[in-house]
């Protein structure tokens, strides 16, 4: 049984994970960390590799502690986005350098130092109720996140669900403030749609309209009636749902010619008033609606994976607001908005809200978080425990 | 003095002229049977080559026989565009193939048939006055009309103005008609102006649309805008001015980035309603109105070489009209329609009308005319000639 002075702090395992260069696919030893100090505090320890035809294998780690219910899972994630401009950096990405006060390097924010922030804390309360709690931690760490997530948790998932495992709460440590530790929770993530439409018409050339058909009036009316009303004025907990145009492209390079097709690409960040499928007849509506017999289109609607989904707030919700109000002062606003993470699939498991560091220098050059919110956030993690297994 | 007998046909000339595989810019040889042929007649026959840095030396020709006024043009080109795909043409294209009554061949259409045809009547009418007649015939000839027409007739006529050549009145023997000899006489053209449109956003995640600005809507705001009002309900002469988008383009390929930029490129065929100045600045004030203070964009008018004209008919309009009339039964419509010809250089000349062959096939595979109708054209040419000089 380890002693209480032994176990690392969750700055001495940031530095370690971040001196990992585990840009995805890569793992570069980053899960070796998690496993040895989740080891050493008496957790099994699992390392499952997932494989797909297309896709890098992967590697992700299970461990557990405690056999009982109710088991309180911390979630996170070991790789991270490329480095990009590495001359830009003022501190080298990989060498967790220290600062003013910031730790910096690649991952420090999205989410190394979340993963060694849950480790610390997961490890300080194992030591402090010495061994012994009513329940079990778990923990479900990807190196598939960043990447395209086939192999990672998704398929974690399906392997501890066919191991029997069963989880209670899941608390995924995603850097989810904005500016400050302590601002905001999430508990619910918009869905994300994608969708390619193609509006057909004839070539010709631009002198001759009347024996081409042009397609960019066609696509310029379809795209203006998919914006012209709102989707929705919002849920409960969700704004809005919002459809942005990414692209449109003819790539016409004759002045003189009518084009034959035109295409736009858009994607909708959506709210539980739709899912994937609702969302989908109703942009056909839309469309049909302003093509009538004038325009031929297609519209190609990509699988998502990605349903709106929320955490009604509840018992456990207040558990971790409360403990964050300790350690910061602040009442964190419970929040659906951002991009998608790894909550959209841990959902289905059991109930999920996400809590971590500052994300604001996240996928960025020089990729910082405060040595004090490393500290902080492990306590904030060691409160939870605590009010979790009283 | 050459005798009638003597005289090559307008076959036998077109068949000279589509064996030389003249594909803009090269000559080959093409001019020289122009120049061989005229003469032969006793026209004088220049030959300048016109340069300009960053477009290829193309050689013309200029004829003149007689000094007095009036002086009758007929005007024309020896170059052709590009094969194409010379496996699909059933007779080669450079051969000048005779089967079923058609003359096979790159240029039988566009327009090596119609220079054939004045050349023919010319030759004949000079042959029948037996040299004497009140007033002088001039061809002028290019070989850069279907490429950048930089150094063709734009530089011939300046060339000839300072020879202190005059013309009184110009036939120009590009394929008018749309499908039977005799339906269409040209006498104006649209006028061409070509503008590139951008609007200005700022890039960012589709996942949070409030720090981004997508440039995608504006674009379909100001796009929108250029054609939901005609520009005009057409003039006496003309059809309504047109707009068409020949391409939109934004070219970002990750479905959750929000671009910076949209671009759109659009062509204007306009009627003398306009000039290119005041059609642009009606697209300006078009774009403003749209834009408000809610669209940053920027346009860009491309120089037009390509106002819209009109030869208003009169006397000489009749003249042709009544030699088509005589030798078809058909009295040609008067239109101003279809895209540009160096018509739009040789109307600050004089007076220019087109009439030629038909255009069905131009600029096609198997591009063909029938002999019938370059016997025809050749007659309503010499109609025109003995009317023209009684
Ligand atoms: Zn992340
Ligand atoms: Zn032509």
């Amino acid at each position: 049984m380890p002693s209480p002075t032994a176990t690392p702090t969750a700055l001495d395992l940031a530095q370690a994970l971040i001196r990992c260069p585990s840009v995805t696919p890569e793992d570069a030893g980053a899960l070796d960390v998690v496993a040895e100090a989740l080891a050493s505090a008496g957790f099994a320890v699992e390392r499952p590799v997932f494989s797909q035809d297309g896709h890098p294998d992967t590697p992700n780690l299970y461990a557990r502690i405690g056999s009982e219910g109710p088991c309180l899972v911390f979630a996170g994630h070991t790789d991270v986005v490329p480095v990009g401009d590495e001359a830009a950096w003022h501190h080298a990405p990989f060498d967790a350098r220290i600062a003013d006060g910031m730790l910096y390097g690649r991952g420090a924010a999205d989410m190394k130092g979340g993963v060694a922030c849950m480790m610390a804390a997961a490890l300080a309360f194992v030591a402090r109720r010495d061994g012994g709690f009513s329940g079990s931690i778990a923990f479900l760490i990807t190196g598939d996140e960043e990447g395209p997530a086939v192999n990672g948790t998704v398929k974690l998932l399906d392997w501890a669900r066919a191991r029997g495992e069963r989880f209670t709460h899941c608390l995924l440590g995603e850097p989810t403030n904005p500016g400050r530790l302590g601002e905001m929770i999430k508990i619910g993530r918009r869905g994300s749609l994608t969708g390619k439409l193609t509006v057909l018409g004839r070539q010709g050339h631009v002198a001759y309209p009347h024996k081409a058909e042009n397609p960019i009036p066609g696509l310029l009316r379809l795209t203006s009636a998919l914006i012209a009303e709102p989707l929705d004025g919002g849920t409960a907990h969700f704004d809005a749902s919002n459809l942005e145009f990414t692209t449109i492209d003819v790539g016409n390079t004759a002045t003189n010619v009518i084009p034959a097709t035109a295409r736009a690409t858009f994607n909708i960040r959506f709210n539980d008033d739709w899912t994937a499928e609702t969302l989908g007849a109703e942009i056909r509506r839309r469309l049909d609606a302003a093509a009538g017999n004038a325009v031929r289109y297609l519209l190609d609607l990509q699988p998502s994976n990605s349903p709106a989904f929320l955490t009604r707030p509840d018992a456990f919700v207040g558990l971790v607001a409360e403990a964050i109000h300790a350690e910061t002062g602040l009442t964190p606003v419970l929040s659906t908005t951002g991009g998608t993470s790894d909550a959209r699939f841990i959902k289905d498991a059991c109930p999920v809200i996400e809590f971590g560091l500052v994300g604001e220098t996240m996928h960025q050059v020089d990729e910082c978080v405060a040595v004090a919110d490393i500290e902080r956030l492990t306590a904030i993690y060691g409160r939870v425990l605590d009010a979790y297994f009283p």
